[in-house]
């Protein structure tokens, strides 16, 4: 990575410790678990997430929004009414909110509601927006692109540090491949590679890759025993009755018991689970 | 392609002929062959450029002035001098010009110089960006994303035209693949499959999927072979004091040789080589 | 290439020109066009292909009669009952027998029958395989790996050629990728890639690498634009009933089509299609 | 996998206990540590492997004799001389052997000294040396194609199957992807996948799959969260001095502590590292 001014590490020990605003962190010691739908649908299903992985625990909530999708006929996210229920989700639960931004135009109001921006898959190089988001208070996760490498994902990364922004969480959720059985194949050796040559917290979004419920929890469990310093999943109050991505979220009850199964391989590694933080509410 | 309501062909000899605003067509009986650098570099280059290809014929000029670049510290274009250099030299040359255009508010200015914006494979699913395209009155070329199916390339198109704009040119340029012999994998089994189901016009671009300018002229006479209606290609006076892509780069000689090379093949599966036709200048 | 010993060209213009055995021969002017189906099901089935192709003109006939099948319940070939098939045949239509052979102990029985000895492509790096092919007194057709790189193609023929047959005809046939639409992706980069780095004839299987048979036409016309010198193209008397790959599987009349559609492309690259020349039978 | 009659599961917690035949068994709540290196070059070479791995403590000795090399010009392994250095460290460790055959004609002499036999990603679809291993008494590792489907690796398993040997074990070795940063992608889906469809042991090759040993370990621990059922690694004395894959092999004692680290992560899935168990040698 020697184009890497801001993205490689200068020292093998050299980490960044994000900040999600209310001393919940990625890249120290603490995991950072972040569940919630695909899609956000309604304020009542939002709570009943919020409600159901208090148990977990999680620590921050996650609910598209603007969605990127395959067609322009198919459903585009709430948009506006979704990032209001995201704010009023944000109070009751004293959590951190992560939404997917798409476009420039969006940041100011995206920012102004949530707590990480997320960069889709597909705008892993719209340099235009990474560029804006390095102009950001607020950190960026930025997704793997599905046919990216490693070096066009840490150059990605050095778009946003570049412009300002020194809060940028990587993630990994699978790249495209051949075989129609999963959806994506997650690439933990991106995650273990990544490790070594940023010092960026890289987390891992096994539901992408998967495409299939009944894989998320083995390979979450793998993630963390690779070294990811957090997951990302979907999961749903209803998870049929998904708008989007039906097949690959975890019912509340699921998340809740994956959670508890991660905290001895976490210990395994040097990681904890942190406990439940409330977010300093104006 | 049930979703795609309008790029779809509604029977088996749906053909859309797009028009780039002189009488210069792609999608009809005579191809497209548009030439030129990466990287429009200077007024100088340009010139020699245009003035070079005139004895092949070409039927328009390529340039970029925005550049996609993996990394924020490699050379991002000239910008709007660049522009202003692709509008002299339409003028010049009275040849239609094609440049990529990488943000929504870069637009406004590309699409008053230029002739067909460019959308690169890096944005392929930009939607923010194809939907903005929707609302514009230039010809749109898109290439195909690296790791994109030929479904969610036809649906990206759908973004276009839903959005409004007609005049929608595919543009297969290579997938990613295994073999580090080429850049990429020219899959001209996805021009026939386009050529199938869509009634937009499909063209190839052989420079970028090589990355090795040996491999181009045959593969822009398979590409011709399998019905695309046309090629955009990369050339370059000096091709190894390219600023970008230099390995790829023709030499004005070669590209108008392989222009020459196309005839018979384009007669073979019923095409032309259109001859040079001036735009109405303002 | 380095390590490519005998199969890297040591000029330029080094090529070498494969005969079957009555002068029919791959690699020179005269492209070698073989048909007939995947599978050898019955005499009716293939005097039918024979008699069909005869109008093409087709320089061999394809069939095979041991058959790699994913699943070991599905129809293994006819074996030696195929193989008399294919004896009787050659006799009936004079035209070279290519067949598969996948395993040591098959090829005695398949060399004296057939006139050119196929390695399928779960077989590209059977390396006990090619070595025992490298001793025997027939070509041999070397079908790319579906992952195979350039390299390790070549080299997968060196060990053939490096065992005393100097006879090796190399065959793309589509790489696996990501995209269902296809099959498999017909890689005809490489096809350029390996006239230029390899003196041994390289023909084309668009068959499988589209995996649907209103493709196949197109690709086998882009093939031959590219420089490929034969194509190998499966075709079934009744294509909707063939046992194995039916989808992919052309009429002979369109078969005899396509063939006459092959000589103005072959013209304009420089090559012909030869007419039938009749083996010299015992 | 609808046609996989004996791989398939028949209930949920269907799981098949291979035995290596000394009790040392894969499959069941034993992990199975397999290390060793590349390929088998001296007798001290392995005495010293064997001796160094002893404080791990591993379940099994790996080392190739056979080797299958892109190049016929590499070093192809010391064949039968390294078949009597692997059973003269049979008696030495007391500790099973495992080693590749790559032909039919090797079968024989490899079930005579070795413990397991394994066949490599070249060979997965070798579909005679399946056959032949069919009827084998001897347990199988086979190992998955570098393009595999995971429907095509188990119906490669049920090729041996149904030609009589049921004692097979699955090895997930990383598949083919775009990235040069590591040599193939591990893909622990896959694993999570195969774990549900079969009952057969699935065990994961991180080496291989890493191509780089600072990646080896995090793979190791993930695919041993993920729920494998084995390792196997390379290691060897001098690692930099192997003869072939110098890379990506691990030094005995990182080998040593990896084993240590992989306690607290099988503990946390419910399984655990086997001491190590004596052959009983005739």
């Amino acid at each position: 990575m020697q184009n890497a001014k801001l993205a490689a590490k200068t020292h093998p020990q050299h980490r960044t410790v994000v900040d999600l605003g209310n001393g919940t962190t990625v890249g120290g010691k603490d995991l950072l678990i972040v569940g919630g739908p695909c899609t956000v649908e309604s304020w009542e299903q939002m709570v009943a997430v919020a409600d159901g992985l208090e148990a977990a625990p999680v620590q921050g909530i996650r609910g598209g929004v603007y969605k990127p999708r395959t067609s322009p006929y198919a459903f585009q996210g709430l948009g506006l009414e979704g990032l209001e229920i995201l704010a009023r989700l944000r109070s009751h639960s004293g959590l951190p909110m992560v939404t997917e931004v798409m476009a420039v135009d969006q940041i100011e109001a995206v920012a102004a509601k949530a707590d990480m921006l997320q960069v889709g898959s597909r705008n892993m190089q719209n340099f235009d927006l990474l560029k804006a988001l390095g102009q950001v208070d607020k950190p960026v996760l930025l997704k793997r692109g599905l046919a990216a490498t490693v070096e066009e994902f840490v150059m990605a990364a050095e778009y946003i540090l570049s412009h300002g922004n020194q809060r940028v969480v990587l993630c990994e959720r699978g790249i495209r491949s051949f075989d129609p059985y999963t959806r994506n194949v997650l690439d933990l050796g991106a995650v273990v590679a990544l490790k070594q040559i940023t010092h960026l917290p890289v987390i891992v979004d096994p539901s992408h890759a998967a495409g299939k419920r009944e894989l998320v929890p083995d390979l979450a469990r793998g993630a963390i025993a690779v070294g990811a310093d957090g997951l990302i999943i979907e999961c749903h109050p209803v998870p049929d009755a998904s708008v989007s991505d039906a097949r690959q979220a975890l019912s509340l009850e699921d998340m809740v018991d994956l959670v508890h199964s991660l905290n001895p391989i976490a210990a395994a590694v040097g990681r904890q689970i942190a406990p439940h933080r409330q977010l300093a509410l104006a």
